[in-house]
């Protein structure tokens, strides 16, 4: 069911800019944050607490969607539909301070909240953008 | 139902960034696009056409959340949660030159689906963000 991303689309998820990613709420809305991504194979990761809305979204609901825009041309973009495949442990924070370093921290550190700490991990199911 | 956006989060709104809007698809996942819009009062203006898919996801389900980032620092974003309220014909293309113009295009010009094109206007009823 998952699906690897065209070649084209590459450098826009390789360069650390932040994404979009839409997670539907216990209402039935549209929730869409921010965040920090790293793409892996056919997967991508994010780092999340098990305490927050989006977590509580996806345990109920596992569809999501995360587009990434070119910051020099945002007319170029992906997106990446698909769902939650898995939620990992990681209570060092391994993932969290990975992408703290794609994204520009010299000095990556552990998070106040690393207990909490989970990897989601997206299957990539659809891929389509401009 | 509808609300006002706090005066912290307007510069946000106000400076021609693109948006990431999410709607819900017709197999229950979420589409998340890069979109042009406009805040006007306690409502969120897009330029769009009658036959594409954001339109045919919003007649089946009105939800829509947009995301704006500040591009000089995407921790600081806004999230307005709302619904479609009206699709306004736009056979003269009016809000898409009006759009052109915000994001920088010095000489506006109708698009060649001008005859599809509509206004979708978004009712703000939730605002958050950081």
């Amino acid at each position: 069911m998952s699906t690897t991303v065209p070649d084209r689309y590459l450098p826009l998820l390789e360069a650390p800019s932040f994404g979009y990613l839409g997670t539907v709420r216990p209402d039935g809305a549209v929730q869409v944050n921010p965040m920090w991504f790293r793409l892996d194979g056919q997967t991508v990761q994010f780092t999340h607490t098990t305490t927050r809305g989006k977590y509580r979204n996806l345990q109920l609901d596992p569809s999501m969607t995360l587009t990434v825009s070119d910051p020099a041309n945002p007319y170029h973009y992906v997106e990446l539909r698909g769902r939650l495949v898995e939620a990992v442990p990681d209570p060092a924070g391994e993932l969290f301070m990975a992408l703290q370093a794609r994204y520009g921290e010299a000095d990556p550190q552990p998070p106040a909240d690393v207990a909490d700490r989970v990897v989601l991990v997206m299957a990539i199911e659809h891929v389509s953008g401009q």
